[in-house]
């Protein structure tokens, strides 16, 4: 291991992002690993929260609406992701849920593409995304859902009685990285539509949405934007789109005027007609709060750690675990790789406890796959060489022999 | 105004709920009659929600979705709600904004009755209701909302052809209250499922949702349940109908068992199945917080004082303001009224501008709806009283004049 923490020390003396992690709490003794599934959380927002609490809402009651900038957070929220993963002033739209805003995406590409009767959508995307292309197509008559299994040919799939493709950016197990640009194009050929989750992209990887000709885009904000626990999901629809976009969930919130109170729905201008209810504005100005430190930080040095950071650790894992049947199934080549690396084992499950019982914390995705996340931000290489240590004591001790049998209870 | 005075004390002498007051934090000098648009916030909140960052998630990261109880959120605070508006253990799931409860349970509605095609809405319900029945209709080819207008004969718009009936239980602008038992039953004769809009009634009007035999109930947590700014919403659904219930917004937080990763939605069992993406969680649980002291509030003395105030109100604006052109809209029956109360002006916007520079926070409905809501929780008679004296005022100094023109910014 030494020389592991050796090629740790250098990495660390070159990190330039190294003063980040002072701006974040990091329980006593906890390695976190987990930054792909919930954030950790910037110093600053519980006094934020208390903050909105206590003045906007208790003292400002109402006015707050207009004063505190409560009716416009979903669009200035919105502009604080926009150049974390290549977007435009006032195109992005923050609020409900990654699952919600993935109905609203999909039912305006439907509408988009009137005649056209397929969402095409990948079998062993991360779940919701799949669930919701289904509850959508099982809405109308005649609409389906076909899927793209592992090692189908997507060109193939691609014709013209699909509407809309809608696929992960990052995969939350294997953390392959698709390639936007030829598919997008591919896809457009054929008149196609596309929607990307960037779920696991935002805050970790390279994305340009704009530069790329994306059309729709949703995301999380609570994995590597540390928004907080199921804080609200983001949209971004292409500007060439935005004018054109007819979405069910057509509440008030998203009414050119709101406060009109006229029976007939018209929608605001661009981005803002995805907005659909009152926004849940503690969660939403926790989320502001959390993304003020990203105005600091330079997006290729952040994407260029990522990437040298989970290739530190698989070398290091298969340097110090070389006896061990692990298996690797995330990409090696870090270009199509994104901020998780995941290794499936048969005893990934007790791993991941007995990991956790050292402070440790990775997180489980079952039958068998052990996922491992590097946030940037704030992990040191000197922390990844430590986790790797404690893995290798963890699987030369056989501690997962003694982890209790219950693979519930935790979240991506 | 010193028998009004006196009247007043009278009634704060006999009030079993005036230790309630001092749970809330007042802003200084203000009397608050926008309970019915934002509540005010329970002293307890604002530290509630930095305990939650700083404690459940800063600290307790990813384990608290088991550990602090995360997960069950959405039906532990239903369980808070259900007294309050007369439902039952696990019957309510907490979430998402009223907006997208209205999407789900119409939706649910319509598969439930297949072969009906129209929703029945209210013209002039709150607007975000009739929007979100058009955007759904919208999606559906040979779907369509029929308007339901004032004067209309509901009983004859009631056919074999409607699916679902779309009202709300106390008006936001009127606070008329319909007659819930006698429409559930001339809807059901015909087959018709009825959704209640509960925005204006939880926490202030009586509501006995299992009693009457309603079929689908969504409300708004933010007005009388003092739940916080855009506080997530709650919906119920008649036990009798619950686990036939198929709804598009099929997130993977109402899947049976979401942390299999199973690639086909299968709903969870009962009203989980309406939860949809990852719940908001610093919102939920303020909310939770917020909802704590309704365990004590006794719910028909909370029910006859808000009758009484909005009597005492009217009939204190009546008495001193005989000479001003006020039109009262709200019923004059406090049987048929909710707990704010209505008066048109032609002066209503500048009336009410003038009355919250002297602290006295009502809100104005366009094009000249002064509106008054008082929530029996937080508010004694002698504020009331109060609230009395400075619009007489306004109203006999023309203090109206004075305010500009300005009839946006402020929201209910």
């Amino acid at each position: 291991m030494n020389k592991i923490f050796q090629r740790a020390k250098d990495h660390d003396n070159r990190d330039a992002l190294a003063g980040f992690k002072e701006l974040f709490h990091v329980p006593e003794g906890v390695i976190y690993l987990d930054g792909n599934s919930l954030g950790l959380m910037p110093k600053t927002c519980s006094e934020r929260v208390r903050d909105v609490a206590q003045n906007e809402w208790s003292e400002g009651l109402i006015r707050s609406w207009s004063e505190a900038g409560w009716f416009h957070l979903p669009i200035t929220v919105g502009n604080r992701i926009a150049p974390i993963v290549g977007a435009g002033e006032n195109e992005i739209a923050v609020g409900d849920s990654t699952s919600v805003n993935l109905f609203k995406c999909l039912a305006a590409a439907l509408k988009l593409r009137p005649g056209r009767k397929v969402i095409l959508s990948e079998a062993d995307n991360f779940p919701t995304d799949h669930y919701i292309a289904n509850g959508l197509a099982g809405m109308i008559d005649g609409y389906e859902v076909c899927d793209l299994n592992p090692g189908d040919d997507l060109a193939e799939k691609l014709d013209e009685s699909v509407a809309v493709l809608i696929l992960s950016h990052v995969h939350y197990k294997s953390c392959r990285i698709r390639d936007i640009p030829m598919i997008n194009k591919a896809a457009h050929k054929k008149g196609v539509l596309v929607l990307w989750d960037l779920s696991h992209t935002s805050g970790a990887v390279e994305i340009n949405l704009k530069a790329d000709d994306c059309d729709f885009a949703v995301g999380c904000t609570y994995k590597y934007l540390n928004g907080g626990p199921g804080a609200p999901a983001f949209a971004w629809i292409n500007p060439r789109l935005q004018d054109q976009i007819d979405q069910p969930l057509s509440g008030w919130m998203g009414h050119l005027d709101p406060f009109a109170f006229t029976p007939g729905y018209r929608p605001a201008e661009g981005v803002r007609r995805l907005v659909c209810g009152t926004p849940q504005v503690l969660s939403l100005s926790t989320l502001d709060e959390a993304l003020r430190l990203w105005e600091k930080v330079d997006r290729n040095t952040l994407f260029a750690k990522s990437r040298a950071m989970t290739s530190f650790f698989i070398g290091a894992v298969e340097e110090v675990c070389a006896d061990q049947p692990l298996t690797l199934i995330s990409p090696r080549d870090p270009a199509i790789r994104g901020s998780h690396v995941s290794f499936d084992y048969d005893n990934g499950y007790g791993t991941m406890r007995a990991l956790a019982e050292r402070r440790v914390i990775g997180d489980f995705r079952a039958p068998r796959t052990m996922r491992f996340g590097f946030a940037p931000l704030y992990l040191s290489f000197e922390d990844v060489a430590r986790a790797v240590e404690h893995l290798k004591h963890v699987l030369d001790g056989q501690e997962w022999q003694r982890a209790e049998f219950n693979i519930r209870g935790e979240v991506t």
